[in-house]
């Protein structure tokens, strides 16, 4: 079985020494978020996720979630660990102070929601939505509706939902049916059926708020119909208490590949009571606050697969003995080598690795611009902030999703049989894992939302403000002899990233299907210039630290050959994507649909 | 659920069209394969497998094998299943009449093959490893050996299984424990406990026949000193019935990702009485008669693997109906296009569909390999076909499963969340199809003998007939205009290829690392060309029923784009390979195994 560990020095450096952590907390007034308080906050993160939800892992994947009747069992362990959390402040941690809670930064629950994550998938989902309720209330939401369901949610005596998908529409939710049809209150009684709502039932909360996606009557069709509901399990009165039950039941959970531990649900409003967000017909808006959010969190998921699968595979390639290293006998005294001497082991760990060290430093400046948009003042910065926001958020919640599980699949592959076997949980990583390029929108669905409607929609405005980070750095260090190595081709690689975009531009002027057919490589060929480029800038840290005499040298030494490992040998990997866009769409789209099969 | 259907047509192609599968067995003195026949034997076993294997796939997955203190009970079916299995003759169908088999060519029961695992991965796998055995015994056992054991094997009442790995050692047989005591009447008494046995214990035959490597007491240490015996769970008379139970107990089953219809069994020998196969201290080179058929196996799981998603994918394609095509609405009647149009469900689709058919040639090709080592006279020829087959398997075993595995997750994109749920059985092919990238050797393993001991072991001589013939088949070519788009590639790639070899090479004389740092990409790459070279052979087939005015021209129509798809989008992959051994194998290295983590 897995032993979790937080990798908190890893975390500190990205926090602290990458991104300063600090002076941006305190230039955006969160005066309490020292140092010292994140170290805190971090360390207590740590010993719950080790000692309490990871050990639940294995068991939330081997007995899942329990259907009946009247609701949804949740695996051993799993309502105690959840009380824990509760009662440790954790759900109030990054909310509002003025319903309940501290106030802190909302990147630093990004920060944390991976430790979560590595720990136990499965019950990291159970709080990770209400975070997504509350965005959304809080953003579109009236004040009654806020001191109705956001103080229980910020506690978490209360847990959130996103109701989006119907059996017959999951991207395409202009397609939806459910109704919500006005009361004479003001209210609306919601009729219909959603499937794979994540938490859509289960015994870890009072209630459940359920964010609906419904259409009333008379709206328009497809997408402009489309309005948005907080549907609570158990229906509030005025003062926040909890009344009668609500029109609102879980008819069967799914039988999944993995995340076992969370409750996939089927759930039928039949004339529940539901209370509009915002603008009739505005939902789809509003819906994105809480979608950009969560994919944020997905791409989460995927740096933390990579850490836990790493430290499983690193744990087993130190202590399996099996071969002799080709250079020369490693371990004389054994009666083999450990498997970490061979180079092919190694390639797979460093590429974990690398993926697991990068990808958090990409979600943790990701988690900044949140905070920028939250909490900055001066509107340049704020739009700055989050049009980097918008241009990275489906490039790390794909690529990090796809190379979190690439990773998970090294895992295995470095226990060789014994990965296979469910004991040692490495296959579980994998199984779990796979949902995160699914959910909240396909690979397909984020490469779609760059290439199209973020980058061609903008005619590439969208790239300036972080090509133009991208080109800072790379200017600033280019004369750094040490920094040479990253610095050319990063540069090399930005440029083809910009003639690639022209191109496809150019030829989607002629033919639309273009840009699908480029979507995916592109996505991933932004995939790893960004990552490189944030492996740069790790390496700029650990090399400064390094000439200033750190006692730390291993642990920077150590970035610097992970950042050399990622941009030798997992950064060419853009050039087999690009040379796939270059040769554009039309071997894709020859085929008669009649014709793939005979 | 999946609803599986036999490609027969696709299987035609290749071993009619493409590979003159006829005039290669009358060449070799099968004077009874004639075309007709092959045709009736593939539409037996597709009628076989559509019928009786394929809807026991799903059910074998949920209920996995059960253990108890006698024995092994298959899921529910799987006896039925198999004893139609035998009595339909499938077991005997390549083997030498002279036991009982039909006599048919090697190759024939390798295409079929690809049907039973496509239906049914883990009930496959139950006669796939008696072929193996039975190779064994018949290359290495003594004439009494082979009479009493070969004939049930032949029939199918018995199985067989290969037992190598132990608890401490996979990959490294040399470190094997388990002991082999001379008896007095020159058999042999084993102890020692196996594990990972696929079929090891089960309910459908009379009798299990273990190829068991095994350590006589005052062998020299390592490989050298490996012995391998046949040890029966029960013990053989002299008239080839069943006797006394040997010393051979299933002392339980593993808990696994996929295969779960396999037992996969810990075995121990307690004193069990074995017959020793060949000379003493020989057996790891008996054994790889064995492993060698187990990998060209195992390579073919891909493909089925591929085909079984592609099909499920290709359905749910043309049926699901979500968003409009970009370029227009296809489906104006419908409330939106079924996904197909979308661009990059295509390019998911056709990258399983040229995976599933290009990697059907190579196989096929690989089978009719096999039968030349069987049937052929002339040295030459044979060594020739040899070669090639030494070259090709770890190729095609690594390079196939790893495409195989990444065919059965597009299959799961496609269906986007339903891909997650089991109830649609793609999930399962993805869990199933891991472990054809892990046993008979790990795509790490695969590269080490292709790049290691074949490639830099014969100083690139291993490589010369196969690249005769592309090179022969590029010249050909190179000069019809409808070709060029084929040609020009694989001989920029092939030339590539040949540089790689060289200066990896030239880098592993001053550092032997640069080896294992090279090869799993060198396998890559190397694969991808192979099979765009099969492509372009299949092109070239299509072209010439086309020019010569076949009545099935969108069937070879669809073969030329899926050719032009592979070459465009699937071979371009290989840059990123190549760059990434271009950049060599230091930073793989630099770090030190602590500091892989602080």
């Amino acid at each position: 079985m897995l032993e979790y560990k937080a990798p908190i020095r890893d975390i500190k450096f990205v926090m602290q020494e990458l991104l300063g952590c600090e002076a941006h907390y305190q230039r955006l007034g969160y005066q309490d978020a020292t140092v010292d308080m994140v170290d805190a906050i971090i360390a207590e993160a740590a010993k719950l996720t080790e000692q309490v939800i990871a050990p639940l892992n294995q068991v939330g994947d081997q007995q899942g979630c329990t259907w009946h009747e009247n609701g949804v069992t949740t695996p051993d362990g799993f309502k105690e660990a959840y009380k824990q959390y509760v009662e440790g402040g954790w759900p109030t941690l990054s909310q509002s102070e003025e319903f309940g809670g501290q106030g802190l930064p909302h990147s630093l629950n990004i920060n944390i929601s991976e430790l979560f994550s590595s720990a136990n998938h499965s019950f990291s989902m159970y709080p990770g939505l209400s975070h997504g309720a509350l965005a959304t209330i809080e953003a579109h939401g009236t004040a009654t509706q806020k001191q109705l369901f956001m103080p229980s949610l910020v506690e978490g005596n209360w847990t959130g939902t996103m109701c989006l998908t119907e059996p017959h529409c999951g991207t395409d939710l202009g397609m939806l049916r459910t109704k919500a049809e006005l009361n004479e209150d003001g209210s609306y009684s919601l009729t219909g059926t959603k499937i794979f709502i994540s938490a859509g039932e289960h015994d870890l909360s009072d209630n459940i708020v359920h964010i609906v996606i419904a259409r009333i009557p008379g709206s328009p069709e497809g997408n402009k119909g489309i309005s948005l509901f907080i549907v609570p399990k158990f229906n509030v009165n005025q003062d926040g208490s909890i009344a009668d039950r609500n029109g609102v039941n879980c008819g069967s959970i799914e039988h999944k590949m993995g995340i076992n531990g969370n409750a996939t649900c089927v759930i039928n409003f039949d004339g529940a009571t539901g209370h509009l967000i915002g603008k009739p017909n505005r939902g789809l808006k509003c819906m994105f606050t809480f979608m950009n959010a969560a994919r944020i969190g997905v791409a989460n998921e995927g740096v933390a697969a990579a850490e836990a699968s790493f430290q499983g595979a690193l744990a087993y390639a130190k202590d399996r003995l099996q071969m002799r290293s080709i250079s020369g006998v490693k371990n004389p005294d054994g009666p083999a080598d450990p498997i970490i001497v061979h180079p092919d082991v190694r390639r797979m760990l460093l590429t974990q690795k690398s993926i697991a060290e990068g990808g958090r430093a990409l979600i943790s400046y990701l988690a900044q611009l949140v905070d920028i948009g939250h909490a900055e003042q001066n509107v340049d910065i704020k739009i700055d902030a989050e049009t980097k926001l918008a241009l990275l958020t489906p490039i790390a919640k794909a690529f990090l999703s796809e190379l979190g599980f690439e990773a998970t699949s090294h895992g295995v592959q470095v226990f060789g049989g014994h990965g296979f076997i469910k004991e040692w949980g490495m296959e579980q990583l994998m199984r779990d894992t796979k949902i995160s390029c699914i959910y909240e929108g396909t690979t397909g669905v984020q490469a779609l939302d760059l290439l199209a409607r973020k980058i061609i929609g903008t005619q590439g405005e969208i790239l300036k403000p972080f090509s133009k980070d991208v080109t800072a750095f790379c200017q600033q260090n280019m004369a750094v002899p040490e920094m040479a190595e990253f610095i050319q081709p990063i540069m090399a690689y930005a440029k083809q990233w910009h003639e690639l975009t022209v191109s496809i531009g150019a030829k989607a002027l002629k033919n639309p299907d273009e840009i699908g057919g480029a979507s995916v490589d592109y996505l991933m060929f932004a995939g790893y210039v960004t990552l490189a480029y944030f492996w740069a800038k790790m390496a700029k840290v650990a090399l400064q630290n390094i000439a200033e005499g750190s006692d730390e040298a291993p642990f920077y030494e150590a970035k610097i050959k992970t950042a050399q490992f990622f941009i030798q040998r997992m950064l060419p990997r853009a050039k087999g994507h690009a040379a796939c866009i270059e040769n554009g769409v039309d071997s894709m789209m020859a085929l008669d649909k009649d014709s793939f099969a005979f």
